[in-house]
């Protein structure tokens, strides 16, 4: 697999786990650096405290590099990053917000910093930040997404074409057939969410789990596509506001009417009706749940299979 | 190339050209048949008589196969599938509309059927109604849409596990690498709009061609989105559209505003502000007006030498 990624971050896969609110704990960021990729502990709804804890815990569980990842707007980011940079956590990914703001201070930690951009212009400005590898999101992806909706299969050559840091593949990647792709495009790794979250060590609630088990290729929908676009499975919630949005309701109602929490009650409390289950499109793709070290597995050797029979 | 496609279209490379109203004429198909791919007249906007002439200029003009574009919803879609039928076109594509419509006949009049979908169950359907290939189109491609936003990247993996017919793969694919992805992803060969658009052979106004050009990763943007999704490149008729929506318009009202005649406005007349102008989101990886020949030796070519260089 011709990738600078594992020699960037110190890896032996070129296979990121994304960050995921209330998902990416250290238990499953050990577990996907264990088994040879990068661990990725999401940070972004964690006070400090729980950062510094959560970074000791994967600290004890492997000896690998691992990494955390800051939502750069959120409240929380400065202490997230100062916790990481002064625990010695070898990898940033930094996501949502100007590639300026930790990039240098990260790197004279000694950290790498790997930025995730939904479009070309968003690479351009990481790359003059200096962040050691650019992840290219495309619009399948869950979660928090890009206003310009530009698809992982345009968005990624056109990243590569602009950038010359390498350039790793996020959003539709299921399977080791999209890693193949991936790489095909000119990707030099990729990260995947919606299937490490269906994973036997994601401590996603296993409601969660199973919504995404039972999922199918029109499963996901945008909601907030005017001032926050968010990709989550239909469910009441969801349905609610996309009827809030069709209706015209103002974006400040629309997100007075949501609130707080709904993450929570989606992770946790495997709440179907009322929680946000964020998942990329990929969540038809996945049938059952795997542990950790045989999804990287399958991921690699699939990946040699699918491009020797091409 | 691992494909049953030319063997069962009769062509030599897997590579379909889509049809685009206003532009994929005999000259382009004939072009794009002559260069070993299937060439493809879109005769969705074409009254009977036109859709005779234009079969007789591709017959003239290429000795090898071609097909007919039948979006299954026009109201001349009958005429044009019956003169086809009559003039042994080899290959019918069918889109927009059920795939049990023309099948059975097309097929006893010893056509081979490709038909659009973009989304499984629609291949299933599609599968059930006796066609010999699916083309899977995701979210990214140009012109009319499906509803449900499925990307290239995570529909083709999942139609091809649901069928058993060859899948072609439609939507972002702009060059070699997006062929290789195809490929990759599981399917049998790639159908291509925009980079046929914007080819020396291409009817489309040169003011049309030069927008591709120019345009970037963000350039498309999605109308209609509630009641018949389109992409286009964003104008001053786009931005129009988008408002109105924005702002609750009624459908009626949006379509009463759009009027008749935008895709001629654009097409032929090269109205850049009044103009529809389809386009899928590869327009930003599109630099350069190119011959139909180089563009498919390109994608052969190029495609052998990324599968070798992985």
């Amino acid at each position: 697999m011709k990738s600078r990624v594992p020699g960037v971050l110190g890896i032996e896969h070129p296979i990121l786990q994304g960050g995921m609110i209330w998902v990416s704990d250290a238990v499953l960021a050990a577990a996907v650096s264990e088994a040879g990729g990068l661990g990725v502990i999401g940070a972004g709804g964690m006070p400090t405290e729980t950062v510094r804890e959560e970074i000791a815990k994967a600290r004890e569980l492997t000896s690998k590099p691992f990494g955390v990842n800051v939502p750069i707007l959120s409240p929380y980011a400065e202490g997230i990053f100062a916790t990481a940079a002064d625990m010695g956590v070898p990898v940033l990914t930094t996501s949502a917000g100007n590639p300026m703001t930790f990039t240098a201070r990260a790197r004279e930690a000694g950290m790498k910093v790997a930025h995730v951009v939904s479009n070309v212009r968003m690479a351009r400005k990481a790359q003059e930040a200096g962040v050691d590898v650019i992840i290219a999101e495309g619009y399948e992806a869950g979660g928090h997404n890009g206003f310009d909706e530009i698809t992982t299969m345009v968005l990624v050559p056109q990243v590569v074409d602009a950038v010359d840091v390498p350039v790793v593949a996020a959003g539709g990647i299921g399977d080791a057939r999209g890693m193949a792709a991936a790489f095909a495009l000119g990707a030099e790794g990729v990260q995947l969410g919606t299937r490490f979250l269906a994973s036997l060590e994601s401590p996603a609630h296993p409601r969660y789990k199973e919504l995404i088990l039972s999922s199918g290729d029109c499963s996901t929908v945008i909601t907030g596509r005017a001032f926050g676009p968010v990709r989550v499975l239909r469910n009441r919630l969801a349905e609610t506001i996309l009827q809030a949005e069709g209706e015209g309701m103002a974006p400040e109602k629309i997100q007075e009417m949501i609130g707080s929490g709904r993450s929570v009650k989606a992770c946790l409390e495997g709440d179907m009706d009322e929680g946000s289950f964020m998942s990329g499109q990929v969540a038809g793709m996945i049938g059952e749940i795997k542990g950790v070290r045989e999804i990287i597995t399958e991921l690699v050797e699939g990946y040699e299979r699918i491009i020797a029979a091409l």
